[in-house]
């Protein structure tokens, strides 16, 4: 897997050949996102399916369930690790009892859903694309992710040029480091401002569109982002800039109001640092809260694989799908 | 003088025995800001007058005019540097032409000058104390100088408890280290944050004022400062919390608006570093404007050595100090 402690200054790739390794990897942030750490977990379980398929079931089942338990742990409260490790703990069990091979077999469904998540982020890239217009300036904050990159993608496709502004994301430096080099790649002029020169670019008329992922939405509406978002989203709301959020699947449907949503403070002494450096003042205190809520009232539209969205009608169009999930 | 660039991490302060180790000293950015930098060239003159005061006369003024010319070249932009220095090159020459100490006029006129200064600081940070209420929480950003520490220490001896955040100011990070402190040093409590995280500190409750210095006042109110201060005057507003800005002297009667302020642009590559420590992605561009505008219909207040005024009235008051101070 890709070390994005190093990246992007160095593209170190670590193999894992069992899976403590996998474990130990999640848990030292060599892989990092909800998405990316749920399916190395379960790639962590198919070498564990490997070592241990010559076994008897019993043996293999008390082995896997160890693993799994392991993997489970190292980032407790990501919302995809644990239901995922769960389901292809089962599919491997049921392989291994069936006398099918539990390595393919959990292979082939972790691939599966790895293409069914970069579908649903490349319809929320194309929607969200028709959204953008030629000579457009847009700003976005922290990591949006592969959605960004499909947007941008399709916004090439269309003919359309665009600029992108990332803003560095202290303490983290996510848009300096991910996005930045990202959207880079993609061939797409890009420019690094810290981030509190964002208000500055929209009074010169550089921004004309504020293009965020965000971590939850509410069904009625709220979005909760990484830290900054939300002073953005008041300032382009200031400048009659349009705040386009792009939603992936949309929201959970048992998140409904921004009360709901846990504001994570971590460790305050990180940002008294940047990139090991020491930056603050000796004796001083840091306050880190990791993410902040923007209402409704501050959003144009929020984006998913589904279409495009009024953050006052996604309540309701998730609710409709959320009864017709529970029936099938 | 003490070393800015290595402080508040080391106390280190370095000894000038001639005025060209002043003038280097200037160059190399062991001394910053407009006011502290012109004094210091000031005592430079008078190291040099020292080295030359038993020369004739012709000589001395010949040998004076070249240290004037050197100590004025190091920061040719400074706002007081080449006045000041001009005014005690005078002095100097004067002073020798009639028999007394050059070298005690320079350093007597260079602390009358300092103590003047010091004593408008003193009265722009005492009338800001009045705004400030017992309880408040008070987002600052940047360093706003000596204003805002006379102003805390009023706070203090007014019975009021208070609670500084400093937001840590890229690319620089003069809130995170000057600022705070300077404030920790008072014995206030002060808490560092990214830049950001101030709208989401306003959301939670936590900030009652917004209190910055300011580069430039123009006459019709606007204010020019550090970047990131129009941000927060926008967030502070949508939350109703007060701007108050620490103007020291008041506007500059011959700019008029927000059209006279040239913003300066600084290399951009310094927004893809901190501290040294390369932050932004290879390949990837920057964009540093230093300075932002904020209208005054975002702030509360302009204090100065005068008193507490209205964006809207600082104009007036003040061209009607210019039309004395020009008839004297």
């Amino acid at each position: 897997m890709l070390d994005r402690r190093q990246f992007p200054e160095r593209e170190v790739w670590q193999r894992c050949s069992n899976y403590e390794q996998v474990a130990s990897a999640i848990e030292d942030m060599v892989i990092q996102g909800a998405g990316s750490v749920a399916f190395a977990a379960c790639f962590g379980l198919a070498l564990a399916a490997g070592c241990y398929s010559s076994r008897s079931h019993a043996e293999f089942e008390n082995k896997l369930f160890k693993a799994a338990g392991r993997l489970k742990s190292t980032r407790p409260t990501g919302e995809y690790l644990i239901p995922l490790v769960d389901k292809m703990l089962q599919i491997a069990i049921e392989a291994h009892a069936e006398g099918t091979d539990p390595v393919q077999a959990v292979v082939f469904n972790t691939e599966k859903l790895m293409a069914q998540d970069d579908e649903l982020t490349r319809k929320c890239g194309m929607y969200a694309s028709h959204l953008i217009a030629d000579g457009d300036g847009i700003l976005t904050h922290c990591y949006p992710g592969g959605a960004l990159l499909y947007m941008l993608d399709y916004v090439k496709q269309q003919g359309k040029q665009v600029r992108v502004y990332c803003s560095e994301t202290r303490p983290y430096l996510q848009g300096a480091r991910l996005t930045a080099a990202s959207v880079h790649r993609l061939g797409v002029p890009v420019t690094i401002v810290t981030d509190n020169m964002g208000a500055f670019l929209m009074a010169q008329g550089k921004i004309h569109k504020f293009v965020t992922a965000c971590d939850r939405i509410t069904m009625d509406g709220h979005i909760a982002n990484k830290v900054g978002t939300y002073q953005y989203a008041i300032c382009a709301n200031l400048h009659r800039i349009p705040f386009i959020v792009l939603g992936y699947d949309g929201p959970q449907t048992n998140t409904l109001t921004a009360g709901d949503i846990e504001i994570e403070e971590r460790d305050p002494e990180e940002v008294l640092y940047c990139r090991g450096v020491r930056t603050g003042a000796p004796g001083v205190k840091g306050y880190y809260p990791a993410f902040d809520i923007t209402p409704p009232t501050l959003i144009g539209a929020i984006v998913t694989d589904r279409g495009v969205f009024s953050p006052l009608e996604i309540g309701r169009v998730y609710a409709d799908r959320f009864s017709r999930e529970i029936s099938c």
